[in-house]
């Protein structure tokens, strides 16, 4: 088995370090892909300190990688060496499932192989982008376009498919009105998106200090989300949240129009509540999604393409990998506008 | 002002009692209507005793009406004397909101006047169905189809549309599989819609006493609401609540599949939670809805009359008025099977 060099969370909550970590063999139907930029996601944190379920250590996170492909397996027939391409959260699934049957794969019912802390069906381990390689079976990878700029591509391939394939599902479009609950790493993606999509656009946030940020991506305004539950009743037709507060969904669906959805993406610990005359009274639903099937990843790249939308980014320079423990630091402070991408060049 | 006999509550709770009470004069675009049946529906109950806001007594109750049109306004065009009619649970709404102008009368926001316990927008009280005549705007007037049994139709005006509107909005049809919680006036009907439109509909309930009635009426099967939690996990594509009560949310969650939505049109008093997970890991719903809209109401009526599709009833001789207050009692103690019907010619 060929190995690459990574960085690695040894234990939950370690610092990162620099190790050589596994590769997977270049299989019939796989593609070896020399990592470019990969993305910081917030859910990377939560895994490498183990905060959501018991992971699978050394770890090495990264869900939204670009890269080049650098070889083929010989029954590869959509890729070829040398193209731009893109990995997201997940890098197998089941086949055989409804979802999966219905090209819904990011709703795998086996449970599809998460791109890192998991396991592929054989039993391996499964690494993440924080690498300078990874080989991952052709169908689950995406051509990245080629006007866009590579490094701002990475982020696409969670945060960017994780709101547009809600905004896509809801049909969001022009004539409509739609606000998103947050602007970090998600709620910037989807406010360009949204924006590109022809719909009215709104911040609901709680802070103004990004209020000139999100009308230079493209929202119409940026509103204190607690100050217009009363001014803005039956406003919106969508609302998508991108944060993992507690949320006070009979204010928020008061705002919504009559048929209009309360969409969240970001997971709170805790239950939420609301009356169901919230509901009742005015035809709304309060819906979730998680991520977005392959074929929507390529839709969304090829959407970001013709719209020349990418991830406004920070760079990171790994040659330390100390510089990957303070940028998750400043990711749970909230301290990026709006996507940390590690240059795999450095690691 | 013209007079009409009428079953009238006089004060929260009181019991029934016969009286004569002001019918609307009959302007250019209304129709007066000789009511012949009229449903008694469990928000009938609640309006009378006051348990929902304060209403307006002597009320006299009822938006379940059939009839048969006597006399009509000179500029109405639709109707003409002795046309089979009905009426629902509002008799005219603003025309100027957005969902007015979608033809979605029944989330009018200014608020739309309700058939009884209501005030139309001159200021006169509204009064309902237990009456020997109505006058209505042709508007809110609905064409009752030769075919189906008259008294059996009246319940289709509430109980009727309420279910069947969140049916057509959801697209249930053939492939799907359907729950419908609760088998009373709304779960019964909601049954017969379901099976009727082609979906494999199942009744989720809490006795078996109604099994066969569930099957009699197109059900596959009828299953124990918390027998199924783990059996029938990503199973519906719809779930339809019918009842009041407080609900075990994440599990009824899980039994939807991929997409799925779960939609109440029954309102428990207190808040319903849920976790976020519930609805994230498979892009699920939770949605509410509220009766139906004219244009809706027609189309559930014409297709009842395509399908044959009338209400299971049982018929109440009001010619003592206590046998009003005895129903009631039964209504709420779930003991009707499956709604009743006041013959006015007795009132």
């Amino acid at each position: 088995m060929s190995k690459t060099h990574a960085l690695i969370v040894s234990a939950p909550g370690a610092a990162f370090e620099k190790a050589e970590m596994p590769v997977r063999e270049l299989t019939a139907d796989a593609v070896a892909i020399s990592i470019k930029y990969s993305g910081i996601c917030h859910s990377d944190i939560h895994q490498a300190r183990d905060e959501w379920f018991e992971g699978i250590f050394p770890m090495v996170p990264g869900h939204e990688i670009v890269g080049e492909v650098t070889a083929v397996g010989d029954a590869v027939t959509k890729f070829k060496v040398g193209d731009r391409v893109g990995v997201g959260t997940f890098v197998d699934s089941c086949g055989t499932c409804e979802p999966c049957k219905q090209g819904m794969e990011n709703y795998c019912r086996t449970g599809n192989v998460q791109t890192y802390n998991g396991r592929h069906y054989d039993g391996e381990e499964s690494y993440g982008g924080y690498a300078k390689d990874v080989v991952v079976k052709e169908a689950f990878v995406l051509r990245v376009p080629e006007n866009l700029d590579y490094a701002a591509t990475a982020p696409l391939l969670c945060a960017g498919v994780t709101v547009y394939s809600p905004l896509k599902h809801w049909k969001v479009g022009p004539g409509m009105k739609v606000g998103i609950m947050g602007l970090g790493g998600l709620g910037h993606m989807a406010v360009k998106f949204a924006a590109a999509m022809g719909a009215e656009t709104y911040v609901l946030g709680h802070s103004l200090s990004k209020a000139q940020d999100a009308k230079d991506f493209g929202a119409k305004d940026y509103l204190m989300t607690t100050e217009i539950f009363e001014t803005h009743k039956d406003f919106f037709d969508v609302i998508l949240n991108t944060t993992s507060t507690d949320l006070d969904l009979d204010s928020l669906l008061g705002m919504l129009k009559v048929g209009g959805t309360f969409v969240t993406v970001g997971i709170s610990p805790n239950k939420q509540e609301f009356h169901p005359f919230s509901v009742v009274t005015a035809l709304r639903s309060i819906a979730g999604a998680n991520t977005g099937s392959i074929s929507g990843t390529q839709e969304m790249l090829d959407f970001c393409g013709e719209h020349n939308i990418v991830s406004t980014i920070e760079m990171v320079d790994a040659s330390d990998p100390k510089t990957i423990d303070d940028a998750y630091a400043r990711v749970v402070d909230s301290d990026i506008r709006y996507r940390f991408v590690i240059d795999a060049s450095t690691i």
